[in-house]
């Protein structure tokens, strides 16, 4: 098809698809003349990746590049290439040297070996997980997170993971996964904030609901 | 003690302080002289609490306004004190009329129906979360989030909400209410994409775990 079509299809721009084109995000089209070229799923298939780390992952586009070399790149295994796109999703987090931040790490690494998880020992998910560790700490609150990590669990193996399609495109992987990562994330975060609002109405509540609109928990 | 002394304690800067008295978050002290005041425990707690509402819930100093406010309405339930709070940490959500909006919104609805949940009809939550319905339907994904909606009851009722001294001072409640929601929730999702990194080795990966500092998953 040609870039006019590409972009009816994909629904993105015609200037974007160029910039993508320049910057190497997207691959080049078969070329049938000087100013004309033929694209096909492939691109179509690349542009629905492209907007997912966009628009629902929020990367910027540095990183989209890093992901996009990640699934160019065969000789990387799924996992890796998966592993590539996590990471990008993860916040860049500084390691602060000390006693405070090496017992906390010591603790993540504790829980992580517990659990029987197979994580790298240099995913930088555990530097992002000792940081808030740290944070807890200092606040006074509980660093015990087994509860957590065994709830993140249950969620990741018998839901989550199913909707990877692991033996498809290499794209459609990626895709599923930062669409799976981000949005039940947002997800989840809403419904605990709600399961919050409910448990608290029932522990300290009692008043009668509220339905003139102004926002006031019930 | 006198102002310096409460900068001390807090370990909030003078000037901060002062701009905090001026900007109504924080009540005066009892006035000694023109120029000289005495701060009490009182002063600390909301200190501790705007600290914990501007760096850990990264709140607006519009929004701290909100939430302060609250806690200083004595008229105000601890219920719907803390829903104040809570609403605060939510982003704020244009609904989008239409259909489609409409069919997500019944479905949100009916979930907090099922669940049996106490939640306002008029909590922003739920527009929070309709949105991310929304979204998931457009990308073709599950919108069904039953086992996620359990899981988060689940974990509020069982372990959350009982770090939550709602019999205390009112500041108290609020500040563990938005620390515990914003750090534990920082916490969930990195042990999440902790989690998937390690079922996805279990699902395809089987390379050597590599150990050289790059970054990649094992």
């Amino acid at each position: 098809m040609r870039v006019s079509e590409l972009s009816v299809e994909s629904g993105v721009a015609i200037a974007t698809i160029k910039y993508y084109l320049r910057e190497g995000l997207l691959h080049q089209g078969r070329q049938l003349a000087a100013t004309r070229a033929d694209y096909d799923d492939s691109h179509l298939r690349r542009l629905r990746l492209i907007r997912a780390l966009l628009e629902v992952g929020r990367l910027p586009v540095a990183a989209i590049k890093q992901v996009i070399e990640a699934v160019d790149d065969e000789s990387l295994s799924v996992h890796h290439m998966l592993g590539t796109a996590q990471y990008a999703l993860g916040p860049t987090i500084e390691p602060e040297p000390g006693e405070e931040w090496d017992a906390a790490r010591a603790q993540v690494d504790l829980l992580i070996g517990e659990l029987g998880w197979d994580v790298a020992p240099t995913a930088p998910t555990r530097d992002e997980l000792t940081q808030t560790v740290v944070r807890l700490g200092q606040l006074g609150l509980s660093t015990d997170l087994t509860v957590y990590a065994q709830t993140a669990q249950r969620l990741v193996a018998e839901v989550e993971m199913d909707t990877v399609p692991f033996d498809g495109p290499r794209e459609a992987a990626v895709e599923a996964l930062v669409l799976g990562t981000v949005l039940y994330g947002r997800a989840f975060d809403a419904l605990r904030r709600l399961a919050h609002e409910s448990e608290s109405a029932r522990r300290v509540g009692g008043v009668p609901k509220n339905v003139d609109g102004s926002g006031q928990p019930g």
